[in-house]
């Protein structure tokens, strides 16, 4: 059937409904540059304008699925589930959930992207241990997962390259903040990368690309329904990122505190977090009966110490160090570190000269965490353009968290990395990440909503 | 000062009020490569359904005026007026407005452009004249008006890049239909052009870009508002487009039209009109201390052959061979004609059969303008892209029009032109252009409105 891009764009912009040929037509020829920039750039606005359906974003997402290889996981026996988080700040959670998930015999062979970032991607945090290579061969992949239970690499290949190509012409067109477009970009991939099931992470929150619940809500429904109707079941958590997961953000810092809560020491935030994902990715791989279950299994896992086994097994057979777990200065150190302290000055910047509490503590009331990941970003911890390399060792330690008492010459957070002129960047933009307040402020929900 | 396109693109995809400044930049920036054509697109989109206010439109107007060069008419004495149509079927009214009201002592140093379209341009129809020139020095154009008041020359040079370059954008992501877009188009020309005053014919009706009077006035008031904000006197005449002006529809066969016009034996609305456009035209130009003394003007110009003696001249002056006023055969020839003829078929298609006149009478109610436009294009007439060659002899004799009467066997209109396949194709395609009726439809009014 013969389409025609200008008459694509029209029924569009007049709010029309696109049919799964229009829709196919246009990412098949954006994919293979037949349609040039400039009209996908206008379809994709008259997109953002006029919005699109369930029926079309469905057909939008399996489209661009379908412009690459579509990964085929099958030589790996079992269920499969594949988790996502929609990018968070301190989010080292597959390095926990993934080993939880895996001691309870649920196959995890995740590929994940790079991408730019406050700090690096799960990739990038595993390459900061000594030695440890993110790239296998498909049959090594296949192997280590039946092997070991759990296999996390690079993404390799040709992956949707549509939504590559959509993602970037979308940056740079303002046509990003549009629920199909997300939703799509994400399913897309995740529906290319073989698994059976999917556990999707929304985030919402000031750190985060959504920032009320019900944004995130309506996000993590779309994709949900994308998921269900193309044949993978689908569970959406809904999770907050009004400040940092844990106390680090960074890689090395990163994989360190995920080491810590596989030993049961790790920050309550993220331990919990852990627990519930890696609950819901037990069930999801018919590993138990029920979500309850999953969570019962996985806290075993944890507290046995299993998981941490699988942590070191992992690190062992993708050729890295694995005495990192008892040895943390193994990982790559920073040489610069400044403090951000609650000072006089602060006070006097946060309170008027009649509010001061008699015992001198006061209370942190909110943080700026978009702020705290560009602080990270400051620091070398992730890629401002894809260029840039990581410092591993650099980040942030975010010692206090909403609800947290402070006393003036308490420390807030530490800015660390081996760059000192990127370090004092980070520590100089870092003045206005905390709010305080008089009385204790109540920190916020982690675990909103699970939506299926 | 600097500003970031896609900061622009957001703003105006929100719904802001973008500034002198970021208008002037985009302009300028799209006109030298620096700003692609998918962020162009976008923002043209975002306009699209944003829309721009009075003041966006007039500096997006004047940075496209600024984008190339302005021509400079002082070399030549007293005021001069330019017209512009903004585009319909059969209007032949420059070639007899201009010679009026020069001969009335309004300097005419018109050029035009040739573009797409039904049928050539006014350029396309002069040259359809053995011998004539459409490219003249500056020098020599100059000259010629000093010195027999008129000459109609091909657009040289570099004028308003910048709408050249947006609106093949425009043509190629369905962002053609905003007031904005399409008054700053042609006022960005008619501002750089280098008259004094403008006078702007816009059609409205089956045939025209506009079809309703409402879109019509719209445009033509955003239009004047331009052009007066801008410095230079404008006046619109909304002016009806739902059949052809006069006859012919075409390039030599408009020209001997125009004579006819010119002669005192031209159509009804063709005559009208043209001298309603050059009444204002001498207004305009201060032959005149009001329209009507303007109108007064020209009509004696007509009358006492004034104004075809200066035709004559025009001719003579671009050297072509000015006896093809007398004798029309100079003219390029058709070899090929195809007549539409009312028959018994054309009757029952339009009628029950229990609805007949007994007089054998019955009237033109309608005609498909836009297709008696496509027809004429089918003959040869116009281009459709940019390579195509006219075919002078080409275009559609429009025989009856709205309201007139027809019997069994009458003509309708008659296909003419070089090329039998293209004539008889325009033939086939012409089966819808006249619905009829019983008794008898009024003709719509020619001049509708006029706009200051």
């Amino acid at each position: 059937m013969n389409f025609n891009m200008n008459e694509i764009i029209t029924k569009k912009r007049d709010g029309g409904k696109l049919t799964d040929g229009e829709i196919k037509f246009f990412i098949e020829g954006y994919t293979d540059g037949t349609i040039p920039d400039y009209q996908a750039a206008a379809l994709l606005m008259a997109i953002y304008f006029q919005r699109m359906d369930e029926d079309e974003t469905l057909e939008l997402t399996t489209a661009m699925r379908d412009s690459g290889d579509i990964v085929d996981l099958s030589a790996i026996s079992g269920k499969k589930v594949d988790k996502h988080s929609t990018g968070g700040i301190g989010d080292k959670i597959t390095l926990v959930a993934g080993p939880l998930a895996a001691a309870c015999g649920v196959p995890i062979a995740k590929m994940s992207g790079r991408g730019l970032g406050f700090t690096g991607g799960t990739i990038d945090k595993l390459e900061s241990i000594p030695g440890f290579q993110t790239t296998l061969e498909p049959e090594a992949f296949f192997k280590q997962v039946d092997e070991i239970g759990i296999s996390l690499i690079g993404q390799s290949g040709h992956i949707a390259p549509a939504d590559k190509k959509l993602y970037a012409l979308r940056d740079v067109t303002s046509t990003v903040g549009n629920l199909s477009l997300i939703s799509s970009s994400i399913m897309s991939k995740k529906l290319a990368a073989g698994s059976d099931a999917i556990l999707l992470d929304v985030k919402c929150g000031k750190g985060a690309f959504m920032e009320n619940e019900e944004d995130a809500a309506e996000l993590a429904e779309t994709m949900c329904k994308i998921g269900n109707s193309a044949g993978k079941r689908t569970v959406a958590v809904l999770t907050d990122m009004n400040q940092p997961l844990g106390h680090a953000v960074g890689n090395a810092i990163e994989v360190i505190e995920a080491i810590e809560t596989l030993k049961g020491r790790g920050p309550k935030d993220v331990t919990e977090l852990a627990i519930y994902l890696s609950g819901w990715m037990v069930y999801l791989g018919e590993k138990a009966s029920s979500l309850e279950e999953g969570q019962k299994m996985v806290r075993e896992a944890l507290d046995s110490g299993a998981a941490l086994e699988v942590f070191r097994k992992l690190i062992t057979a993708q050729g890295g160090n694995p005495d990192v777990i008892d040895d943390y200065n193994i990982l790559p150190q920073p040489t610069c570190a400044i403090d951000l302290v609650f000072d006089e000055e602060m006070l006097n910047r946060s309170f008027g000269l009649n509010e001061r509490n008699e015992d001198g503590v006061y209370y942190v009331s909110e943080i700026d965490n978009q702020l705290v990941g560009l602080c990270s970003q400051d620091t070398g911890a992730g890629r401002e353009v894809k260029e840039d390399e990581i410092d591993p060792s650099a980040g942030v330690m975010v010692h206090k968290k909403i609800g947290d008492e402070v006393r003036i010459g308490d420390k807030l957070c530490t800015f660390v990395g081996n760059d000192e002129a990127e370090v004092k960047e980070a520590f100089e933009d870092a003045g206005n990440i905390y709010t305080f307040s008089l009385t204790k402020t109540e920190p916020p929900v982690l675990i909103k909503k699970t939506i299926q």
